[in-house]
């Protein structure tokens, strides 16, 4: 109910009065003003006028499961929404949850994250208030071996997210990272459980560097953030809902061909270092070539020397540009 | 310490004495006199005679913790393990167990199994005191691809523990079943988690139909139990100890190479059907072709009617016997 209200005052233009609060959520003035109270506690400014009832002022930037649940737009993805404080990372909590029996869509967020891990074990950590660490449960009926393709289809929802949520224009680095001015701005980490042949359940991770205002300095030329990127502060809960709502869209267009057919040219579009030298690195073998954008299957086509063309797919090597550090 | 005190009765040829135990236990007389106490109203007959000391005449048929660990010579696989009266699968124990934090090596088995599955979401049930349900948990440093080359492993140990049990020579149905006289008597099920390409743990199940008299008649041509084909009860705690010791000498010749190829000949004397037809189902697509056994791989090799040989892997395809129930 919580939530409920936090929608109707977002959605209002202006004053709200109680009795309309009431009237649409079929509860009492004394719960509309109960739940006011709890609001005004967590941060949100709430304005009270007699006569013409509440208008929301200011919301604080917090990823709490009534501020996510408020902006979500979606058909089934985070219906079940689970928002932490602190967790050691949400990869490994829906992982939990999923042997505990959660649903396909169920979403788990968090402000601090612990022990987040990227590719390759690399740690992805967030601060409170600065990042978005967000995890998904998902339990399609596909062939185990087009999962991996789930990684770029992440890519795509978390490019447009950022883009109508701040206006930045970011990139993708295949497979899975999102950088904006060849730094590093958001990664994406996907596990699988499987059973022989078949797909148990896939977790889609992601971790997004929202409000740091700077790195240190190893890393400043690494990592970025929106914050850093746009110059201004940006509200979390509506990016991550939106992140959540495009992922909806892209995923019902993988799911049509169960490829990236109908995405791999506005991946190709967003993808740097295209028609570029790239080093992909295999074990210890490192190796140059000029990079040709993804296929259908979401490998990435890499040139020769001598004109050939070859698949590589993101289980068997890492790529790098050659100019810059991504 | 009951457990020691089991090991120590079933080592004993004869009576072993209260002052012996306790020395070699480092415990009290009290403490002794307490676990036999235990062990007694456990099922076991225990005789104690004055000046002579404590013999175990009779033991009973359990899955218990004690009763594995009193029989389990192994270095690394079942130091932790959990036994349990019942529990919906061992596979998802494992599972939870993992997410939990569980090490490399663990093990769970069950007395009764209300929702194991086999492959392709099949059920596998276990009925308490016949059969045997256990899974282990591995977490191994090889390629992902190469994960599924432990199931031929398990069915090695499995068959070798068998053998060496209760004499019954039991034969392989690739890629993953222990059958005799042409009948299933046990079904190996293998689950893995990745992060990306790398594998975050392994689960191996297996269920081996044990004490069971009879089947009912739709199952009876196609599964069968030890105590059908060797006429008499089988101690289950010995049999599963001697599965995981089996499996942990067959795991390290598997990892010296990361595949088969120590292990092939010897899998292949116990493959069914070799040189004899059998139906290749792919999704909706039958063929026949000749088995002529696994490669180093693990993969089954067949041939078609113009001497052609190709390779099946196991997520693939399914592999039916033209004659007979398997």
């Amino acid at each position: 109910m919580k939530s409920k209200i936090l929608k109707e005052l977002k959605n209002a233009d202006d004053y709200i009065s109680g009795q309309q609060l009431c009237e649409r959520l079929g509860v009492s003035r004394t719960a509309v003003w109960k739940h006011i109270k709890a609001l005004r506690a967590e941060g949100y400014e709430i304005d009270s006028v007699t006569n013409k009832g509440y208008k929301l002022m200011m919301e604080p930037d917090l990823l709490t499961k009534e501020e996510v649940a408020s902006c979500l737009h979606t058909k089934w993805l985070g219906k079940d929404l689970y928002c932490y404080e602190t967790m050691d990372s949400t990869n490994l909590e829906i992982r939990r949850l999923a042997e505990a029996g959660a649903s396909h869509g169920t979403v788990a967020i968090t402000e601090e994250q612990t022990m987040g891990k990227g590719r390759r074990g690399r740690s992805w950590l967030a601060e409170a208030g600065a990042g978005i660490a967000m995890s998904f449960l998902l339990k399609p009926q596909i062939e185990a071996q087009n999962s991996s393709m789930l990684t770029l289809v992440t890519a795509l929802a978390v490019n447009e997210a950022i883009c109508e949520t701040t206006g930045i224009r970011a990139k993708i680095k295949w497979p899975n990272d999102i950088i904006v001015n060849g730094k590093k701005i958001c990664g994406i980490l996907t596990e699988m459980s499987l059973q022989m042949d078949e797909i148990n359940y896939i977790v889609v991770g992601l971790g997004i560097n929202v409000n740091i205002d700077h790195f240190p300095e190893d890393l400043s030329d690494k990592a970025t953030s929106l914050q850093i990127e746009g110059g201004r502060k940006i509200k979390r809960a509506p990016l991550a809902a939106k992140v959540l709502e495009c992922f909806e869209k892209y995923y019902d267009m993988f799911l049509k061909t169960e490829d990236l057919s109908m995405l791999q040219d506005e991946y190709n579009k967003l993808l740097v270092h295209t028609d570029q030298k790239i080093k992909v690195v295999r074990g210890s073998k490192e190796e140059i070539f000029l990079s040709r954008g993804i296929n259908h299957r979401g490998e990435l086509l890499v040139e020769d020397e001598d004109g050939k063309v070859s698949e590589v797919s993101s289980g068997e090597v890492s790529v790098r540009g050659i100019l810059g550090y991504v």
